[in-house]
């Protein structure tokens, strides 16, 4: 099965396949695996004695390890090819840790990672007890923060930044930022605080055009206007024939650059940025696969001393042509094969199915809307924005906006629903609470990647979901097992019910809970098991095939067990407390934090109908997790079948 | 005591009073009580029959009684006396509520709410069961959404607008928004949504200079460049005169303003506002107390069906001398005189104790920082600004950067303090969670106005903090009952506490939990009461003195009750757990939603040591609240003395 990562596609259709494996040519394979220069370079301070010819030599090295890595690891592919002429530019001009290089998102930082002592355990990228897909304090000093969620790391490097200054440090903070996660509203609050303040901070705007999808809203329009200026190429052209005197340092060739931007700039057009409005000095649009420019343009920003964006252009996927064609396919990946382009396709996911089902209730109810936050491949909506272009809304990396407007749509009548990663949806907690719950709006949120989520690592488990939803009143939240469940629960979620609801779906494939044997009737929840149990399982979501596979083996084995599987987990409808209620021993089981999760609830419930009998709740206890497989991340934490069984039977071993 | 409201401020210092004081001048009141007109007025259909001349006496007698009303509750006083001529003109130009007017924040909503039928209840603003200080569906057709938090309003009228075009429907969604509201990241995302879709979206900005203090930031600055440029004078000159034939409607006329301000714009200035950059049509500065060219403006608006920004310049407080000279003290006021401008103001509050304490640990060291978002004078750091401004950051209502701003500074190497009001940090929840607690940073926030905010109303209330973070892993609570905790618990978090951490404090002054005769260790937690009662209350924050008295009256009349204090209430102390265990019957207390609150952990970890008494958890259950007294409040939830002792004493009775 493809597993495709952070803000990554679910499903490539055939077409689209087809369409790459043509394209690709043998002769033009862009990419070289000699690594002769890579292989020397243990910290940042190698890459400084190279010269530019070995500079070229050395991005072409990065990119050979990064497609050679990534298509048996699986990961970031096209972002990292994007961006492997301004790591090194970079590292070649910064001094890191001492400068701060804060990477935005993190998914680009392969490079980085190589460069800075890790090539050679590069191989164990994504893998349980390897290096992390995204920066990782942990790792190296040369990363600054974990990782892994849009438009922060202008805000942290300003942080960095007026720490230097305010310590008296001449560092530099650095932010490279895409012009995805522009689209965040973050991004903005960073750059109206930093274009006030007199700091080392430069901000690198890595534009390539596109967020996964292409880029969308004005901001993209806008920086397409910027490049389509006629300064934009005399601007390249002197630059170039400055950098000629590669390397250098001081003012004056610096303030050249300034002036002669100035000059062209009142000669031939008055026009502003929006960064210029904002405060930033600005520099660019850059050619940002050539070295020696983002070099000079980088020693020239270092000498301002002022904040100052410096605006370049790249190619998602650069060097390799299928990623080239179809940088979205490539973005978050899976294995592949490096002469094909070809990687493992699932046949099914609950988001292609969610994404197929709302096609087709859209079909017929020309209310409903999608909504996503640029994950429309990621979310399944793919189709859906194909048939109903004028229905569906791509808000960009802009989960707060995406709630309040469905607000907005909700009471102009429409039916929203907006698809949206678990651990992207924190970022939307208070527009939950302010703009839909209280409104009372009929909105579903489906939630995809909810619970353990493999890979990806710390910043995209969605773990947080469950207790941060069960904090907010007048909503309600289903948590389906499987594809046709989850299908009921969406229709009930958008036509029987009032106000705010939620369905989360685990990523990949549905768990094959009816072919163990399960027959669920789609109600709030199912008991499995002889009605007289006085051993109650408890779970919901993707652990319900634990749970039944864990209940099939215990009463195979004389233990008489019965299992309550919710499928509607706020609020909990109280008979299926009362239906465990007439027991002597629950578990309950549930992937997600337990402060605030549902077995705390659970367990209040009891309190409040007085049970005596003993109550045991698995959940991950105040902790992060790290990237790691399902199948590890669920045994760690005793959540899966063989744990759920190890922990019944000793408990029934040592209390009867 | 006074009470202030809404990023209101805390404490006016007798200096600032006495200016005031000093500039009144009897002679130019501008102040009119008479109210022949508006008494008239039902519906907006009654104003649209009102000549020019009318509404400027309209105008005359809505500021009067905001000012004569807002004297006797309280309220917010200078936002609303800056927009009652944009609040004529929007009800005279659009047809509510088949055009939707959009408030953001929603504080400058009394005229509206004069002006759609409720001015006869007006007296009852913000008092209990009377008319909310902000918009509210539940009132009036005419408000279109709850309200109270920043920068949300131009996504929902864009939803709304976005559901008209679907449904074939004319009519227009205006979103009315201050710059103060600009400075928040979500007005950006929503226009760069909305600059790329044709429709019947207007938004006006609403230019007043300021936040609650003055506006920060470089977008402040932007506005002002605009309103520098030579054609500001010029477009006002041409626009007057073209607004003599009020009222007129069609394309024409609108055409030709647009065609006069491109035509004065390409000669005199090419530069381009950030509004065009994201796509919006501009039309601008214009003055936002004259009716006529307000009028005007909006009617040319209307004619263009395109998404269009029109930038309005405003005073705060107009029309009344006091609030106009110092509009952040009359932003969210208490009672006052109208004659002298003076109001009471409390000796004491939370957040000035806060803020002096703050100051007094940054002489010493200078790694501390202060963080605010537009609120230094609401959670008392307007000292610290004054002493250390090189260490005092207001980020504007930008609540997601505070924070991870405050994780570069930490990671720089600074402490810093970020002090928020609790319901606006829900704002942060995913920052919190990815930039601060995975990061393991030292950075303490300080939540103000935590549990119930009288007046405020729903969208106000502090009682999502506790949930929220509980399931934020890593994470450090303090929920302090009196000053001298609140100082020993902010000491604790700055030097003694890894990670985030946080201290939540009430609203206005301590209460005299001392002066009833509690001493207090100061630890995490505290026992009060004979050591082997079987009766147990447990509680924290603002309950603790209503707990406390209820333990008193409970011992003094015979039932042996000990009561635990907690002061640290995440990660619990075990030991608090254990103390309560030894009993038949805990009764837990607490002013936050139930799910996910520390009621349910407590329990929970009763479970877990197999506790077998009965616990009885009294919390907000699953509900929003509406405006009211906070002592209204705590008795409607049962968290009260009077409460406390019913509930235990009905308990004891029919359960032995």
């Amino acid at each position: 099965m493809k597993k495709d990562n952070e803000r990554g596609k679910s499903d490539i259709n055939s077409n689209i396949q087809r369409r790459i494996a043509s394209f690709y040519s043998v002769d033009k394979p862009g990419v070289e695996f000699d690594d002769k220069l890579l292989r020397k370079i243990s910290t940042p301070s190698d890459l400084k004695k190279l010269n530019l010819t070995e500079l070229n030599e050395l991005a072409a090295e990065l990119r050979g390890a990064i497609i050679k890595n990534v298509s048996k690891t699986g990961g970031h592919l096209a972002s990292n090819l994007g961006v492997v002429e301004l790591t090194i530019a970079l590292h070649y001009c910064f001094d890191s840790p001492r400068d701060s290089i804060v990477w935005d998102v993190g998914h680009q930082c392969y490079s980085h990672k190589m460069l800075t002592g890790r090539y050679r355990e590069f191989s164990t990228l994504r893998q349980p007890g390897g290096i992390s897909g995204f920066t990782n304090p942990n790792e190296s000093i040369h990363d600054v923060f974990f990782s892994g969620h849009a438009s922060t790391s202008i805000s942290s490097a300003f942080g960095i930044a007026m720490a230097n200054k305010i310590k008296g440090r001449d560092n530099y903070a650095v932010a490279v930022i895409g012009d995805g996660a522009f689209t965040g509203g973050m991004a903005y609050e960073a750059l109206n605080n930093a274009g006030k303040e007199r700091s080392n901070l430069i901000v690198i705007l890595n534009d390539n055009e596109m967020s996964i999808s292409e880029n969308v809203g004005s901001f993209a329009q806008h920086l397409a206007v910027i490049k389509a200026r006629p300064e934009y190429l005399q601007f390249k052209a002197g630059t170039e024939r400055i950098l000629k005197k590669i390397p250098y340092v001081g003012d004056d060739l610096a303030n050249d650059i300034f002036k002669l931007k100035t000059t062209i700039k009142k000669a031939v057009y008055r026009e502003s940025t929006m960064f210029e409005d904002l405060g930033f000095r600005y520099m660019g649009p850059l050619d940002g696969h050539n070295i020696s420019v983002l070099i000079d343009a980088i020693e020239a920003a270092k000498t301002t001393h002022f904040p100052i964006l410096i605006h370049i252009c790249t190619k998602k996927g650069k060097g390799y042509d299928y990623a080239e064609l179809d940088p979205s396919c490539f973005h978050g990946i899976s294995k592949f094969d490096i002469n094909t382009g070809e990687f493992h396709v699932s046949d099914t996911s609950f988001s292609s199915e969610f994404g197929s089902y709302l096609l087709n209730i859209a079909k017929t109810d020309n209310s409903i809307c999608a909504i996503t936050a640029a994950m429309s491949l990621g979310t399944g909506l793919e189709p859906f924005k194909l048939e109903f272009p004028d229905r569906f809304f791509d808000v960009g990396i802009a989960e707060e906006h995406a709630v309040t407007f469905a607000s907005g749509l909700a009471k102009g009548g429409m039916k929203p629903v907006f698809a949206v990663y678990s651990a992207f949806l924190q970022r939307a907690y208070d527009q939950l609470v302010h703009d839909a719950a209280i409104q009372r709006l009929n909105i579903t949120v489906v939630i995809d990647r909810a619970g353990f989520v493999s890979g990806d690592g710390v910043t995209h488990q969605g773990i947080l979901d469950v207790p941060f939803i069960n904090s907010i009143p007048d909503t309600t939240v289903w948590s389906p097992a499987t594809y046709e469940e989850m299908r009921r629960d969406l229709k009930k979620s958008i036509y029987e019910t009032e106000g705010l609801s939620f369905v989360r779906m685990y990523k990949g494939s549905e768990l094959p809970l009816e072919k163990e044997g399960a027959c669920l009737s789609y109600s709030d929840f199912d008991v499995f098991g002889k009605d007289d149990s006085k051993i109650v399982i408890v779970s919901y979501g993707r652990l319900s095939y634990y749970a039944y596979k864990a209940l099939k083996f215990l009463n195979e084995n004389g233990y008489k067990v019965k299992f309550i599987k919710l499928n509607k987990i706020k609020p909990l409808n109280i008979k299926a407390v009362e239906e465990a209620e007439n027991s002597d021993k629950i578990f309950f089981f549930e992937e997600c934090e337990k402060s605030g999760g549902v077995g705390e609830i659970f367990n209040e419930a009891l309190t409040e109908n007085h049970y005596k009998g003993e109550f045991i709740l698995r959940a991950i206890d105040n902790e992060f997790v790290e990237h790691s497989t399902v199948e590890l991340m669920l045994k760690k934490f005793g959540l899966d079948s063989d744990s759920m069984i190890k922990l019944i039977i000793y408990n029934l071993g040592i209390n009867g």
